[in-house]
């Protein structure tokens, strides 16, 4: 198992291409908190796809730390409390 | 980097969690899909979020050949082709 001081100090472009693909699908989800926390309007998500969606990036976050990946690490766990708060505001503003 | 077959053939518990978590915030938009597919109601999504989300699950999966992560390989490319779905439908219903 790499450690995580491995990656931060020897950059490769594997690791470049992850941050940037996990920074784009974590900054993803500020645009839609902002909406969200604005309109406090969430008929339109499912239920099941936030449940399935934040446990599964929690699960990300795991794996990430089990194969080393930086990538993985960081973007998973912002992404995590993001999609919490959706989830939050889906179970208190809307059922179904 | 290592190949995809030496990952179809030797399973360790990193990458059966990382398939796990894969799993999950890929099924996570079929239940989204099929809602979405059914009410044409698109207005609750950021569009930002869903191209900022669209290409950089792109991007991870490119990552996940780089790096040889057969979780990150198969899940993103499900995951790519579903979040296109729901873009569309954002595209083709509603503006904002």
């Amino acid at each position: 198992m790499q450690t995580l001081f491995s990656y931060l100090f020897e950059l490769d472009s594997a690791t470049l291409v992850g941050l940037f693909g996990g920074t784009l699908t974590t900054i993803a989800f500020f645009p839609q908190v902002t909406k969200t926390w604005q309109t406090r309007s969430v008929k339109d998500f499912s239920l099941s796809m936030l449940v399935l969606l934040t446990t599964g990036v929690f699960i990300w976050m795991i794996y990430g730390f089990m194969i080393g990946s930086l990538p993985l690490i960081l973007t998973n766990i912002v992404t995590f409390i993001l999609s919490v708060i959706i989830l939050v505001f889906k179970i208190r503003y809307n059922g179904n």
